[in-house]
């Protein structure tokens, strides 16, 4: 049984810089029951993800912006306590965009079932979801490593991060990860076997670490961080290099003018390619990526971090955590 | 026959920023003799080029670069006049990499003939040749510009942005030029018949002038100059735009750290692509290329502009002339 009232999460103000708490407003409302076609949720995982900051600004981007004193929403998993759809029964298992809120009444045609026994369930938003499918085209369709290539991989402990170096590792390349922790640095030289990993705050030249870690220069970057990092790699691009330009974190939160080296010239020397892409751009090819993860998850050859925090109350913090270099894997919150 | 001593223009020195007189020298030398394999030529047509700015500076490029107190090469149109191969007699004309010299000697292997009967000589320096394959490669490969859908060339009177704009033009795109005086302007629009020209160093806001211009965005980007130009442009670009990024002359002379607003996030917003190339990744295919341009002049298509001027002495100015946006269409060099 849902309870009679419950809490969401608002807009509350479009964030300059930086989300902080004042970003966010927890509203109390009553519990609403579904309509025909509807079913109650439970919410049990949300998950928290970079491009959700876009989100919180006005004008045009690949999604729409959220509305002020609306409702955030993102990726989530929920349970059935009610339902008024023939597809759905109470107790199913589902994930879909979800409100940030703790029993969302949603159209069963806007969620999809999961089968709770093949894998954990909060799985579905980190390796054998989004993150792990952007992996999986990025590296797959864009950076396209050959065997003994180099490839580097910015936010590389990140939930997109570490799946796109071990799928580079998987084609037989040599994979430089770069990183903000200590923590981080050992567990993807350890754990996940990358090749080299750079501490970027820790050293004092970038472009000089990276050399040193690449002597053969870059063949492929997966970059999910941009600014000044991916700066000091551009003079390093082999001839015909591929960036799979994933996400530009480190710029997301700019607030004045982002400036910084013009990459095009290195383009021009290179011969090298940079393409944007969101996995929504695969998406006809979803049933692929998600076989070939599973297929991987199984054999052991990649293997995944959850960083799971506890309580709906910590959604918001765990979405500023973001920005600050603090998640290592998938950053979700158990409700 | 030639004459016992002649003139050749060495590299005097690495330019700081744009190339001066000073960084020219004139030495005049013997003329040489063909040994066998060789043949002796009088030089008749030198191209000037941007991409010899990069040659200029020490250190790696796509090119490597010109010798200090060496001869300036590029591409260049000679008469034989003393022959000492089979393959080649006096009186024959032949295109190749040259040295910037009034009589030079050159291996016969490293010279093709031409025919001048089928169109002007200097044509094979234009639009039948680097500048016009550049083009066609650019819009057809990277752009690949459908019907209907708005293409912006920057650089676009010169000798490759004006066969470019125009190839897009066959293609079905809706092409809108950025160029820098009264007469490219009026070149594109009434002679190219181009649907909008922006004259980029009369409008106040590039990118207000863009907007205008491009009502339904920017659907591809054939790119000659980077820079600020190229910055007012991106926030216009469309889900899935190409940019072709053939060059970045406003670049090329800069002293200092060259910087502007960071790129990466409106590519990952429209999930477009940026490809760097230069005429040479498309080298197996430039037979195909040279017969659709010859095709489309034939047909009166494409038209171009030559910007000649006389005298082995002006080719320094005549390069130097091409970061000042001066030259109409391709600058070639009468000796």
């Amino acid at each position: 049984m849902a309870p009679s009232a419950h809490y969401q999460i608002l807009l509350a103000e479009r964030p300059e810089g930086t989300p902080t708490r004042d970003t966010f407003h927890f509203d109390r409302v009553s519990t609403a029951s579904p309509s025909s076609g509807e079913v109650l949720l439970k919410t049990l995982y949300l998950s928290v993800d970079p491009y959700m900051r876009g989100r919180m600004n006005e004008g045009k981007s690949y999604v729409p912006p959220f509305e002020l004193h609306e409702p955030i929403s993102g990726g989530g998993i929920g349970e059935v306590v009610e339902s008024q759809s023939s597809s759905l029964k109470e107790g199913d298992i589902v994930i879909g965009n979800l409100n940030w809120e703790e029993y969302p009444v949603v159209s069963a045609d806007a969620v999809r079932k999961i089968d709770p026994s093949l894998a954990p369930v909060s799985t579905h938003l980190g390796i054998l979801g989004m993150p792990g499918l952007t992996a999986y085209f990025g590296i797959n369709d864009i950076c396209r490593p050959k065997e003994g290539e180099t490839v580097v991989v910015s936010g590389a402990a990140g939930a997109v991060g570490s799946a796109a170096g071990q799928i580079a590792k998987i084609y037989g390349a040599r994979v430089v990860g770069i990183a903000g922790t200590d923590e981080k640095v050992r567990y993807l030289k350890e754990e996940l076997h990358f090749d080299e990993v750079i501490q970027y705050n820790t050293v004092e030249d970038m472009g000089a670490a990276l050399q040193e870690a690449c002597p053969d220069g870059v063949d492929a970057y997966f970059d999910n961080v941009g600014g000044p990092i991916s700066e000091a790699l551009y003079p390093l691009l082999n001839k015909y290099a591929r960036i799979a330009q994933c996400g530009a974190i480190s710029t997301y939160n700019s607030t004045g003018e982002d400036v910084g080296p013009r990459v095009q010239q290195y383009l021009v020397k290179a011969s090298a390619l940079m393409q944007g892409f969101i996995v929504g751009d695969f998406s006809s090819r979803f049933q692929e990526g998600s076989e070939k993860l599973a297929e991987w998850l199984q054999q052991g050859s990649i293997t995944y971090r959850e960083n799971v925090v506890e309580g709906f109350q910590q959604t918001p913090d765990a979405f500023i955590g973001l920005f600050k270099g603090e998640n290592l894997g998938k950053q979700i919150v158990k409700i």
